[in-house]
């Protein structure tokens, strides 16, 4: 038997995994939500057929979005995630001693329980007693926080369905807000390469430019997203991503990493001249 | 009607382009040809079935393959490329006057005329005064050659097939000799990602560094190859491809390009640790 599981980059570009079996399926208040198994990637998530993550991939995207604006903070105690209910994002995060509260706010439940019961790999932090999950909808939770958070990290899924909210410009001058005066905001930034992703990306970018005296965009490989070029945003009151980078701080911590270190650091942040320009475009 | 051409990357990931029709298909002396076009990447080549280049994301490869040494090396007049009959190579190289020479090995002289005829997008340049083509095998080319080149630009296939010598420590090995003094080699050289193109990489790489001095690894973002992640090889006598680039010169030369930049070109080089690792493992 063959059984497999395709996912449409854009309407004329498919995506393909061999499956070896569906471990879940449910539909959640939010959502449909799966667990396969693969001889490629091990289990793989996807939510609503798009891909979150596969066990094979799913260190690059988790450690871009946390060791990134983490070797920059000179010293970031209280975190809030935004999505992320895997877990990957949180066991980041656990590896460093100096993070004191860290806030989870994941809008679907479900997404936790299946990824604590089928997905240890990441959910395997989630007890860490320094995090605390709040099943809410991200966009409510933080319009009352003032002045909270060294760090925000959205992990949210694309820019529609449950995750539209997280493109906003109400959101992010509330993440904003919640941030202390040097405080740094990372999210998810869709890839530059397809029409689709790449117009999302520039809103995105429009709209935290917006907010944020300081907005730089960086780039991973991700295999298992749509192109494979994914980006992220940084967004910061006062750190610079690369000039205030602090490599030797970092390296001491001795944190190992697979995708990670302080050299591709820099790199990350220089994109390939279309990249930049389609975020030119959309700068003031 | 639904027409789609599909790749395996692996057993158990396919990647599928809807078709809109295929231009050209003939059986060479060497390999299968093909030549479809598409909506979404234009029209592409394919060899024995394995993507070659699409129209919409050649840039990427071609862009890379050249400036990144052509902003090392201070001066380089003589220019050899092995493989590329598409005149993506050639394209980019041509955009440079201080060349003034550039043998074109392609052992398939039916890949130069199928290209010119459906790819003028990378075939435009191939009548270039400067440029000289060889119907002949890469490999025996190669090995009379000595002291005569500034560049030896490697654009192979994958390392199977028509290819297969072109990763050879012999042919690396005459590269050596057929360069200058302070020449430079570049080379097409797989993926990471997935375990049998990981494998032809950590093949390439250890029977490079066997030859010279200086062999880094820099990579880019082709959608349209397996994973995504691709990497090229920088081998040379002399020149360091981070420490010896000339991004002033480089950049008063006025060459408009859509992926490469001198800021990119010392990022390509800060591999992820994972690659780091993998290469390691074949240094001596």
């Amino acid at each position: 038997m063959e059984l497999w599981f395709t996912e449409r980059h854009t309407p004329s570009v498919k995506f393909s995994i061999k499956v070896d079996r569906q471990l879940y399926t449910a539909q959640s208040e939010f959502q449909r939500i799966d667990v396969f198994d693969s001889k490629e990637f091990g289990r793989f998530l996807t939510l609503d057929g798009y891909m979150m993550l596969t066990e094979k991939d799913e260190f690059i995207y988790h450690e871009m979005m946390v060791h990134v604006p983490m070797a920059v903070h000179p010293n970031a105690r209280r975190v809030l995630i935004i999505g992320a209910g895997d877990g990957g994002v949180v066991r980041e995060l656990t590896r460093y001693h100096q993070i004191e509260h860290i806030d989870l706010v994941e809008i679907d439940e479900l997404v936790v329980e299946v990824c604590k019961k089928y997905l240890p790999q990441t959910a395997c932090r989630l007890d860490d007693e320094r995090v605390h999950i709040y099943y809410e909808d991200g966009l409510k939770f933080i319009r009352s926080k003032e002045n909270e958070y060294d760090l925000i990290i959205v992990d949210s899924t694309d820019p529609f369905g449950p995750g539209e909210g997280l493109f906003t410009k109400e959101f992010y001058g509330n993440c904003y807000k919640a941030l202390k005066e040097d405080g740094i905001m990372v999210n998810q930034h869709e890839s530059p390469f397809y029409d689709e992703d790449a117009a999302a990306m520039q809103r995105a970018h429009k709209r935290i430019v917006e907010s944020f005296a300081i907005s730089k965009v960086y780039q991973a490989h991700i295999p298992t997203y749509p192109s494979g070029h994914w980006l992220f945003g940084f967004a910061s009151k006062k750190y610079h991503p690369v000039k205030d980078l602090n490599a030797a701080a970092w390296n001491l911590l001795g944190i190992h990493t697979q995708y990670y270190n302080t050299r591709l650091h820099a790199g990350a942040f220089a994109l390939p001249s279309y990249v930049e320009g389609l975020l030119k475009d959309v700068e003031p």
